[in-house]
């Protein structure tokens, strides 16, 4: 039920024209209240597209009623005029709900650097508002979808209360957020500020440790809406603990579907001096291109984790790091350990854990093999 | 004529059977004095190889007699006997040649985690040691290949003496060191301060200066040995012009060759507020996977340029950025500029000119494209 799991949200997705596939490309979701305290994190990257400029200014009051999305174009790059067909499409979201387009985040995803076809999305705002329901929140995961190849929901139920969510994203995916955009919703009764520190808790344990390939999105959004309508007030460890429950279960759905991956892999480095370490450890090995290619080619090669690691500031002695793959440990005291012929990697799941033997904290990282078909599909992405 | 075009240096290169192919794998280079002043730069990675950590503590004194190179193995992560192997290669060489193992560096590429088969070495340094020659520069290069297609070579004549040099490397191509070995020898009379000096500035503006695919190497070795045989003593000045020249010449040649490339690309970012910030932004589009693979399919896709320079902590304003490929100013003040279509991206060289707007500093790191033959190569590199 994505988005309109909890009670007091509609939802719709249409097609308007935007992908020349004739896909839904446009998703509306509405908080029918009675609260309307709501929460984000945006991308950090310096070249903000249009709607997170416009989404940002919008949330800083701490309220929402409305979404709308798009997907093919990302209105990323496109100067004062992209940010006038933000502001117009949130203006029309509002004037056909009857709402403040103070009251309406935006989101965009597809390519950068090319304006929006505004006689098209404002019709298929149009259209969405039309179809609103209780039972839209399947059809708006679909309209948000771009080379996603399934689109990707989840839903937390608590004690009279629930989450539900919605996501789209297939590459880009890197730290503090991959290209994606995901709406939660929730008719928990939530306070704004729990309500913020609740997301950014389960962003930064989930999305923000999917580094599918280094590269990092101008339109990451991920909205969370509080409405209250189940009337139940759960206790901050309870909300917190199903929006992390939700994310988690978004990201994996993102890394499951990245842009052809083969491989679905989970870097955990333990014995860090500190999470911080272990973190950076994990993103070395993520974003090493070597060792990626080697996984994508079944090669448990051992020496590209040890090259990864070698290249941070990670407190660790050289001589005393051990890597296990797949659960054999191929190297043992940063040299030659058990037979490496022994690590099956035929199938999707790969684990690497690495020890640097070097303090009790750990931490995971997610990424995606790199192969043949990530550059084909994007080589192609715009020609 | 590669290392032994100066005077006073004898060089050879031989097949051991380190490689399965029966390709030449094992190189000397000699320095028949009088002077043995040199000087070296290696890899900053934490996990230095075996050869690394040895020719270190050798060049410590800033002397050296003879150099002597494998491929086919890179004795990286391979513990205390990795060492010990090391340490016997420069014994045996130092016992053959009659000078101390003290005066021996060794240099290995090739598999990491992969203990060396000593008894073909050892038998290949006898033989390389027979066939020494006044021309066997060339042939000293072709025994450290892996994955290069064509060996790497370089003479730079100053006045009454000559700079020579050699290189491999193919991949694994990164800042601070590309995976390559280099050897460069001189005639001329250098003192060992002024040697140094001159090496870490030819190197910090070429070899690390190409960044191929992000990855650091643990084996990555740059020496200078320096004989005056000549009798003549260039200038400091003249002396670095000279090393800047042989060192970008064969860093330009480790670009054209880099494993499975179809373009050379040259990142220029200039207006910007130093030097440094330059560097950053430009090496952020070099690892930006996606702005790689746009390439290789011939796709001026500008929004990625900006959305790898918007990782970074560079100064400048996103509304101010310029954005020519190939000549045509795609991106203007952050966004859309002249027509993509007017881009020829049908050749090998491609040229990205990024104005930060932002100062008066420039620097051009140069990168290849991320291709489907890349994925292939070091997906199959060691199975």
């Amino acid at each position: 039920m994505s988005v309109t799991a909890p009670q007091g949200f509609r939802a719709a997705g249409v097609a308007a024209g935007l992908k020349t596939s004739g896909d839904p490309d446009v998703a509306l979701v509405v908080n029918d209240g009675p609260d309307d305290a709501a929460a984000a994190v945006f991308t950090t990257n310096r070249f903000p597209a249009a709607p997170v400029l416009w989404s940002k200014q919008v949330l800083s009051n701490g309220r929402l009623r409305a979404v709308v999305l798009n997907s093919g174009g990302a209105n990323a790059c496109t100067g004062p005029e992209g940010f006038a067909d933000t502001h117009a499409t949130a203006e029309h979201v509002a004037t056909t709900l009857g709402l403040g387009a103070i009251d309406v985040a935006v989101c965009s995803t597809g390519l950068i650097g090319v304006r929006l076809p505004m006689e098209q999305l404002t019709a298929g705002v149009t259209d969405a508002a039309a179809q609103l329901s209780a039972e839209g929140g399947p059809a708006a995961a679909r309209g948000i979808m771009t080379t996603d190849s399934v689109p990707k929901t989840t839903v937390q139920p608590g004690e009279g209360w629930t989450v539900g969510g919605m996501a789209k994203g297939a590459g880009m995916l890197a730290p503090s957020l991959a290209t994606m955009l995901v709406v939660l919703t929730t008719d928990a009764v939530v306070p704004g500020d729990v309500l913020q520190a609740a997301l950014r808790h389960a962003t930064a344990h989930s999305f923000e440790r999917v580094d599918s390939d280094g590269c990092l999105s101008t339109n990451d959004t991920v909205l969370v809406l509080a409405n209250g309508a189940s009337g139940v007030t759960p206790t901050a460890e309870e909300l917190g603990a199903a929006l992390d429950a939700a994310c988690l279960d978004l990201a994996m759905q993102l890394l499951a579907d990245a842009e052809g991956s083969t491989k679905d892999i989970a870097i955990t480095v333990r014995g860090a001096a500190s999470v911080e370490d272990a973190l950076e450890a994990g993103r070395a090995c993520a974003r090493n291109n070597l060792l990626k290619t080697a996984l994508f080619g079944n090669d448990p090669n051992w020496g590209r984790v040890l090259a990864a690691i070698g290249t941070t500031d990670a407190a660790f002695e050289a001589d005393r790091v051990d890597v296990t793959i797949n659960g054999v440990t191929v190297c043992r005291g940063g040299s030659i350990g058990d037979d490496r012929d022994g690590v099956d990697l035929s199938g999707r799941a790969v684990t690497i854990d690495v020890d640097l033997a070097a303090g009790g904290a750990e931490a995971t990282i997610w990424t995606n093999d790199l192969s043949i078909a990530y550059v084909h599909e994007n080589s192609a992405y715009s020609t």
